[in-house]
């Protein structure tokens, strides 16, 4: 089986099967499966079947999506593609991309169409689209779930390994449930939101759909990054995942706070997800929901639906029955409020992140259902709203507090419907809920997205650090076998990985004794790729072994090329006059064994 | 002389003046001075006189503001008399003291009185008052400056050594250049805002006026700390003041972008400041000055007129005559905006506040005038609102992008008008602000305030560090001639200064080879003041010190008596079962000296 996107790339480096054949494979699926109301637009497979051939050109063993098929929800920009927001009258076609589209692209990934979602990306139940309602592969009469409704479809039915969605108040959270995959919403800044239609920009992100958590964080490690473009851009690169942790403490609801609308098969599986996670080792501990629960009604009753209003007030305007009714009538509701009523609203939210932070301090992550319940398509239309609001029950409050996080399948219920749960935790945690996730996942042991796939065996975390360790990258002399690395070594380091680093980077030959490379980060792929040695040091030996550097030499951060980060060694450039340039040598051990 | 805090607490501890003698000084001066707009309620000489005899009782030598007079802005908080915030019909008297104010009485101050406003804080001349206006003591036809006219005035006059004021758009900076005194802006949230009625809430701080920057170093020291009651409260103890630092970068505007509504004298003024700073060791860096102007419009312009308008919005309904006619003109404005302009303007400062990120990416500090002109009362009564508006063309933009500031007495000019210096930096800066503007003051040798008093010799920094160097407190084995002294002297590390911990603070022995203390933090002001020392490690040393820390102790921050904060020793609570509680001895060497 090749349907995970690690599965995928290992096959393409391997010769396998090739990105072409990837490619035509997803067109063949989005055929064979003939749901028209996924994608809002599809690319000339043509195209994208070039695209995929034009990957051979490039270092393919630094691409960490090389050949990898991916679907965008479709409110965010592809260059030359509409963007509708499932808005006909609202359609633009942009010239470039959004930034996480450039960086899905720089990482090799194939972008094959634009998915459709509830308009505007106001609803979490995928049914508010003039495009039609994709259908829920895993079970056919319930909602998608939504806004990001074909993303999350696209990916459960096998047509791409991985998807884009967005996420305002959980609409990268509750289709996911819905489709029995993972949905990672990130921490707030973390993927530039540049060349995204706003649904509320001060709380949007772009989220990740995929079939493992895996998955999930290596696309999330590719596609975060600052961007100049996004004044809400942070940096925020993604930590390692590791194995389960010890010790951890997750926070569960005091009893009788959950709500799950009658659903007794959704009480029980939250009930055994929590299970789950004692056997694994996690420490349940009690907290106070309904400051979150406050959260969430401050998102809907408060003035943040004025941010909404802002993005289509002229279309309001102009062509009020250009938009969808349900739509309509929601946001119509953002030109009622005050400025006062915003600040009020912004004070109240200030004290309940006071009450969060102080959640927060007593447990590493919360555990809470994704979505209470499901509801079927019928139901849905029936009461659009009321049903809608129920679903995001948990998922509301998490932007405005600036959480992370993460929805993992939990459960299939005996009447066919998906159960899953969500970890949140304060914003710069994502690897840490990755790393609690994938454990949890790989646990259940559930097959992977609507087609019965069974799960990969987890892998061990890539570069796995155990108890205090850091990871450190060498470059130069502290290489096994050369001068300098008996610093390591006696400091009790061990090496993890040969790797390389992301094409950031020029190399200069420094005229040190024992010799020496400064490596200099330049712009992103406008550098080479360089060999270089990941070590785990224990906390106290990185301490000192950073003590040791000299100038012009310094630790700073390197991003590998399968979008990893980590601690390493960097060179200050007022030390390169007259340095020699060795890039081309593509790393330091090379540049010597030509100069012996 | 014995005008500022620093003389003032030396003299008492050295038994040269009671504080007794101190406040009744204050209380002559204030009846000398005779101007009945300064203060709107003054204390009970009696009930101050017998506070500050009843600090004898206390342990004196680990009070920072031992007997220290301090007059208080009256929009904040002091238990027994009425907070009036100018206006009578608003008035109600507190039961408690504000945090800030209950920090101050716990740190040794006296509280003598409330001091005159523009009444809510909304304004920057000190004209806006029902309770008059307070003379300018430096040049009687100057408007005294405001909001916080009667705490600057009051400095200045000499009848206290130190006052809080607030700050929302340069009330605490515009009077303090007015009166020829320090005005020191902290970071926002570094001193509770709880007890303070708010003007914008999101942008408010309490500001400290003293005749020097250390003056207000100490007092911030003293009052900055969280504050669970404070939604808006963050954590950010001052760090260490130094010598002015080597190959500082200051910003200057880009030529022509100064203004000063045709002030020859004050630009040239600025112009000798920047020199003064070249000379002390500056580098002056050009900065676009355009985007921070744009964003000071904002907040007039903008949104935040609703947060003042939410203060007395009842009070306009009830009895829209008992607000001043300028204040009442001002605010009500903020009744008008939306929702949607809110969110608008909130995305505008988010784009501008990355650009001022990439400024302060190339420079240190800004160095602006305090304010571009100075305007009569006559003047400003004939043109109330635009002269105000000028007054504020260098501050409006400061708490809209999370700055710290400090103005600082630059020059008397010619025609006895006094001419200040701010300098501006991101939050959590302050310590870095006062350690440029206390040698930049000292160097112009100007008098202090209105009274013509000589500037104290500039002391050496406490604690002072040079180069890369970490200061730590140590507690116990480590201490001078203890057994593992050579651990810090191997090191090269040098002692600054044996001192003591505010009374925060259990001491236990522990069960150790060889024995060592835990000193273990408990409610501020419920433990005991501990005998320490403050060491010097170079950052290399320091990094491995700290490895070398066996459990159960650990590197934590640790308040010292006159309020500093720096590194040192505490113990895991959970080593403490059994282990005899020492802290009666005040110290490790006095339990060791009983011991044998």
């Amino acid at each position: 089986m090749t349907e995970t996107i690690a599965e995928i790339v290992a096959g393409h480096r391997a010769g396998l099967m090739t990105p072409r054949e990837t490619v035509a494979r997803s067109y063949a699926r989005i055929r064979a499966h003939n749901d028209p109301a996924i994608f809002i637009s599809l690319r000339d497979e043509a195209d994208a079947v070039a695209e995929a051939e034009g990957l051979a050109a490039k270092d393919t063993a630094t691409l960490p999506l090389y050949g990898v098929p991916v679907a965008i929800k479709d409110n965010i920009d592809v260059a030359g593609l509409p963007t509708t927001a499932a808005c006909p009258a609202f359609a633009y076609t942009p010239a470039r991309d959004s930034t996480a589209v450039a960086r899905l692209r720089a990482a090799g990934a194939i972008i094959i169409g634009k998915t459709n979602l509830d308009q505007f990306a106001t609803g979490l139940v995928g049914v508010r689209s003039p495009y039609g309602i994709p259908k829920n592969p895993v079970h056919g009469d319930l909602v998608p779930g939504g806004s990001s409704s074909g993303s999350a479809v696209a990916v459960s039915a096998g047509l791409v390994p991985l998807s884009l969605g967005t996420d305002t108040a959980g609409s990268g959270r509750v289709p996911a449930m819905l489709n029995n995959i993972v949905g990672l919403k990130p921490s707030l800044g973390m993927i530039s939101t540049s060349g995204l239609v706003p649904a509320c920009r001060t709380l949007d992100c772009i989220s990740v759909f995929a079939l493992t958590v895996d998955d999930a964080a290596t696309a999330l490690s590719v596609v975060a990054a600052p961007d100049p473009l996004d004044p809400f851009s942070r940096d925020r690169p993604l930590a390692a995942v590791t194995a389960f942790p010890t010790g951890v403490k997750l926070g569960i609801p005091r009893p009788g706070q959950l709500i799950f609308f009658g659903d007794k098969a959704a009480e029980a599986a939250y009930g055994a997800a929590a299970a789950r996670f004692v056997k694994l080792g996690a420490e349940l501990v009690e907290f106070d929901l309904e400051p979150f629960y406050e959260t969430a009604r401050l998102l809907y009753e408060g003035p943040w639906v004025a941010e909404r209003y802002l993005v289509i007030r002229d279309l309001l305007a102009s062509d009020p029955d250009a938009i969808h009714p349900v739509t309509r009538e929601i946001t119509i509701g953002g030109a009622r409020g005050t400025a006062a009523d915003t600040f009020a609203a912004l004070y109240r939210l200030q004290a309940l992140r006071k009450v969060a932070e102080r959640t927060f301090a007593a447990v590493d992550a919360l555990l809470l259902p994704t979505a209470p319940t499901a509801y079927t398509t019928a139901e849905v239309l029936a009461d659009p709203i009321l049903l809608n609001s129920r679903l995001g029950t948990y998922t509301n409050f998490v932007n405005l507090l600036d959480l992370c996080g993460l929805a993992v399948p939990a459960a299939m219920r005996s009447d066919g419907i998906p159960f899953g749960i969500t970890l949140l935790a304060p914003a710069g945690r994502d690897a840490a809920l990755a790393s609690l996730g994938r454990a949890f996942h790989a646990d259940t042991a559930l097959p992977l997205g609507a087609k019965s796939i069974p799960q990969p065996p987890l892998a061990a975390p890539s570069a796995s650090l155990h108890g205090d360790e850091i990871a450190i990258v060498v470059v130069g002399a502290h290489l096994s076998g050369m001068a300098l690395n008996h610093e390591l070594t006696s400091l009790g380091g061990r090496l993890l990985e040969a790797t390389a680093t992301a094409p950031d980077y020029k190399l200069y030959a420094l005229s040190t004794t024992p010799p020496k490379p400064g490596m200099l980060r330049i712009e992103p792929g406008q550098g080479t790729t360089m060999a270089v040695e990941l070590w785990a040091l224990s906390a106290a030996s990185f301490g000192k072994f950073v003590n040791l550097i000299p100038p012009p030499l310094s630790i700073g951060t390197i991003r590998l090329a399968d979008g990893r980060n980590a601690k390493g060694f960097l060179v200050e450039p007022a030390a390169l006059d007259g340095a020699r340039d060795i890039s081309e040598f593509g790393g330091w051990r090379a540049y010597m064994a030509q100069k012996s």
